[in-house]
């Protein structure tokens, strides 16, 4: 394209139809902004605002608390050891895995890993062997099936993986493995393990000592009310100095993190919702009353939710024949599901699917919960006796 | 620390004192938002918000227009093949490094390279060889140097160096180097070259073919008015499928970009300051006049500029031994300076430096870049008098 100025004005402001919406959508609901993180994106967002204030080291900067929040709240928080800012969960586990293991090194997934998971591995280089779940309707994962696979690689090659993870909860179902068990099972093989708590970290309690997790991974743009893109990653004091190895020419840059990593807006942003991000963990509890409120709903309405029941996590998967019914008949055909939705002010499922989809109702709030719901029952009525 | 109220109360909206200061810092003067960056920011602040409209592939959304920008706009900005979004200018130099280079092998890279080339080869475990430069006044990288380190590789090694990079113009002195005769010795040796444009691309024009770049890097939150952290890799068409290979399991992920990079804000930011971005890149001229303006009012205060001159860029090196003369005798020593210049709302020049530092003029304007020099010297006068 020429760059005349009618194809520049193709860009500029673009507003965001969504914004007001009611966002179920697992990916939206723990990542929206507090106030404070939004007047944080305003008074932070020039392209390299913290670096006025670095000697260096971005989490070694005490003013604005950068330092603190670094190395001594996320700690706290996590009851982890070391932390570093990244730029998100994916980017957090790569580190670990081209960190901790060599090319060519076997390493553990579980099978609900989220796909980035795979990816970072193939990044790193590694082999990949992966714990299988229970498949339907629950999906487990047997953490004694990690006994099994390190066995497998022990066999194959003469010595156990060089890393193992584990997804808590999994993005597609929300179940929360027996990290405790798995962890306990690694570590007799001595092999480190990781959580991947991206749907966990910000959202819920999480102890990384009392999971036995040795590497602790988290995304602030999923789970802790800021602005994309930022994670964060915790790291057992064993394993710190390989993880954030320093350069051998430049001292003070670490050489996973590139020297630096999310030098802007982001860390901003998560400072000014850590307060409201710790106290809602402690609020958990009526968190995970709302999802279960919200899935014996859907069950009145024939949507059956998948994994673990009673659920322990406000991400849920449901399947719905009561709306493929509707859609091999509807109008829009298998569009109608989001456009009904969307006339309602509700956004979060992906448009054209009918007969599975996953949602959340973190933060979304017994009233909203109701009205979807009974937006759910209205729609199916409209289409039954139509 | 304990996570109680008063430990949280150091957290939350912390304001940014500099933001309103005249900040020539060679970090801040490309990055600030443009008005329509500042709205993006709000609008599309929430964690992950872009994913709302995402099948699968970050840069193949539509609306907002993501794609256009990444597959059509970009390219012809850069005259280069195919482009990606990264998490900034490290990051792309890294996916390149990771991708073209294996573990071992030689690169080259010149010895004005910003550290983040060092450590990002260090991280993809390449060895370096650095093309030296001129020293003092000029610190010119000479092109020839390039023939030289890549002769002595292959005397080494038996074979060419994998990757060379130039930096164009470099962090310290601001020197453009004469990358067409550099790539046309790599290319005769078959060696791709990087060019890492963080302080060009955004800035001046840019042609990736006619310099020859086989890869070309920029830098949103440095160079292109976009809330950080955001970059822009180009590549030439033979080596993208090598560079944004996809994942075997995951065929729609590219494994250098981890499957995904920015996704949230900085791509909207970028998409808001692009028209704006484009058309100043039109004014380099200017630009150039301003900064050979202000070198020469330095000057005049015996503030001698190093590097190349008269000066081809913004970002400029000042020697200035009348600042380290008051400094000796000056009530705050070496912190004279930067609280004179606070005082009179001029940001940029660290804490702490008098007798070298660098400074930037882009987009200061000739109105307040008078206001700088007049400020100097008046500084100069108010201790030379006192």
């Amino acid at each position: 394209m020429a760059l005349d100025d009618a194809a520049l004005k193709k860009f500029g402001f673009i507003p965001r139809e969504p914004k007001d919406a009611i966002n179920i959508d697992p990916l939206q609901t723990g990542g929206k902004l507090t106030e404070e993180a939004r007047r944080a994106l305003l008074e932070w967002g020039d392209g390299y605002s913290v670096c006025d204030f670095c000697g260096g080291v971005l989490d070694l900067i005490k003013k604005p608390p950068i330092e603190e929040l670094v190395h001594s709240a996320l700690p706290e928080f996590l009851n982890t050891d070391a932390v570093r800012l990244t730029h998100g969960a994916r980017e957090s586990k790569f580190a670990v895995m081209h960190s901790i293991a060599k090319e060519g090194d076997y390493m553990v997934l579980d099978k609900v890993a989220h796909y980035s998971s795979f990816v970072a591995a193939q990044r790193a280089r590694l082999n990949v062997v992966t714990v299988p779940h229970s498949e339907s309707p629950e999906y487990r994962t047997d953490a004694e099936g990690y006994a099994t696979v390190i066995e497998e690689v022990i066999n194959k090659t003469g010595r156990p993986p060089a890393l193992a993870q584990v997804t808590y909860p999994d993005g597609s179902y929300g179940n929360l493995a027996d990290v405790k068990r798995i962890s306990d099972i690694c570590h007799s093989y001595d092999v480190p393990l990781m959580v991947n708590g991206a749907y966990s970290v910000g959202r819920m309690p999480i102890d990384a000592k009392a999971l036995g997790a040795d590497f602790i991974v988290g995304s602030g743009h999923k789970s802790m009310a800021s602005s994309g893109p930022i994670g964060i990653l915790g790291v057992r004091e064993e394993y710190a100095d390989t993880v954030f190895a320093k350069s051998p020419t430049h001292p003070a840059k670490e050489v996973e993190l590139l020297g630096c990593t999310v030098r802007g807006a982001p860390v901003m942003t998560m400072i000014a919702s850590f307060p409201h991000v710790v106290q809602r963990t402690r609020n958990w509890d009526n968190e995970v009353a709302d999802a279960r409120w919200f899935s014996s709903r859907m069950a009145d309405l024939g949507i059956v939710q998948k994994g673990e029941r009673p659920h322990n996590h406000d991400l849920m998967f449901f399947e719905a024949p009561v709306f493929y019914e509707i859609s091999q008949k509807a109008k829009k055909g298998r569009y109608f599901l989001y456009r009904e939705l969307k006339e309602r002010n509700i956004h979060g499922i992906k448009s054209g699917l009918t007969k599975y989809f996953k949602l959340s109702t973190y933060q979304v709030g017994r009233d909203n919960l109701k009205y979807v719901a009974d937006s759910f029952e209205e729609i199916i009525e409209k289409h039954r006796t139509a």
